[in-house]
């Protein structure tokens, strides 16, 4: 542990920078410092604790509003002075009560030849955040908005894909059905790898769709998900073990 | 835009802290610093450029490597210090070749009461990376080293439920058409939602060890995502925009 701390390239303040991911959704959550108290606490409780420079002192996250930070695993980059907190945060982390400490997005002026413009869908402007989502959180978020524009009446427009399995539960089933179906053929008929994973992006849409409709989200898979693999790692471990002499 | 960057909280360097984050699979690549100059050439050519503070200048990321970072959407935090770009990297994004700067994981020494230890999987150790990997990459990776097992001869132990999914087609497909079908019922039988995450939970990691067999990453298939994504929003920004005059 020492050891650790002493390989660390520490600032001219005696810090090192501190990234906090969310385990599951991959979120990066926010930004901060930590001196070697603050690391050391950390690895010991389990509990992100930086050292505030405003304050001028060691910071347990949560200390003051419960939000606590759960630290599961800890990791250093190439040149040392940056470190992961890869997390499981209780509540939201930013003082301002946001889920991360990025919510402001900044248009990209002019789109470049071979960027991508930047496209806004509905439901990053009606809940008023902008913030940096990941493929899979971006597609729940358009599957989300387009639940809430079927709440309005229509325009008169056709409605989308996505609106019509979110309002017609038997169709969405069948789907879903198929797409299994369609994804184990790729492996029976050895239909090749694009075709597989053109079959697995369908099947994992349509059940999103399934999921935003009992309102289950996509963290709360990924947190089962975890939480089994988590118990099975315990139990390989365990069975892999000497047995205890006693 | 010059606006937008006078608002930031520039530090005595005239610096702000850069994170890049991987748009699919939700990966924290690298972490820099821009300047004012950097950020406007990120922004208009829609590639990750820095401040180097060794080099004492600005520095397209890629060009002396090619592996360009191509930034999607730029989020800055809520005291405006730090910036994510959110991008989709060409190549490993680290200057030692690895996909991430983050490849070294400390070990956390003594778990604390309610944190849970470090279980390390038999993958995080035969490729000999201890990468920050989230629920969704993790299982990936469990499911990876399950596979290398199979190619050694076995210990005798029970074969885990992976494995034995890993060696059977068609154990593996009647399974993914089962799971669908539990899915669909917690929608048809109104099961609630627990019981809809835990079946999306089956589905995901029955459809994902299928993927596994074909050589096909989840970071592919949220691609694939992507690329829907874009088009759609692009055809339905079409749509609705009013017809050009000419
Ligand atoms: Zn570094
Ligand atoms: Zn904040
Ligand atoms: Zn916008
Ligand atoms: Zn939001
Ligand atoms: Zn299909
Ligand atoms: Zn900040
Ligand atoms: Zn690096
Ligand atoms: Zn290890
Ligand atoms: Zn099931």
């Amino acid at each position: 542990m020492t050891e650790f701390l002493d390989k660390l390239k520490w600032d001219k303040n005696n810090l090192v920078a501190v990234i906090v991911q969310h385990v599951d959704t991959g979120e990066v959550l926010m930004q901060a410092f930590a001196d070697r108290a603050a690391l050391n606490e950390t690895m010991q409780t389990g509990l992100a604790t930086f050292y505030s420079r405003s304050r001028g002192g060691r910071w347990c996250k949560g200390e003051t509003s419960g939000h606590f930070i759960q630290v599961l695993k800890v990791f250093t980059d190439c040149d040392r002075d940056s470190l992961i907190y890869l997390s499981d945060p209780i509540g939201p982390a930013c003082h301002t009560g946001a889920r991360t400490c990025w919510f402001k997005e900044v248009e990209l002026s002019a789109p470049a030849a071979g960027a991508e413009p930047a496209v806004h869908t509905e439901g990053d402007h009606t809940h008023g955040e902008h913030v940096p989502r990941t493929t899979l959180l971006a597609l729940e978020a358009t599957i989300a908005a387009r639940r809430e524009a079927l709440k309005q009446p229509s325009d008169g427009s056709k409605p989308s894909w996505t609106a019509r399995l979110l309002s017609n539960p038997e169709l969405l089933c069948k789907k879903v059905r198929e797409e299994a179906g369609e994804l184990c053929q790729t492996l029976e008929a050895s239909e090749g790898r694009e075709r597989a994973a053109s079959e697995m992006a369908d099947l994992l849409y349509h059940a999103m769709v399934l999921c935003n409709l009992q309102g289950v989200s996509m963290e709360e898979v990924l947190r089962v998900l975890r939480q089994r693999e988590r118990q099975s790692g315990l139990e390989e471990k365990a069975a892999r073990a000497p047995k205890p002499a006693a």
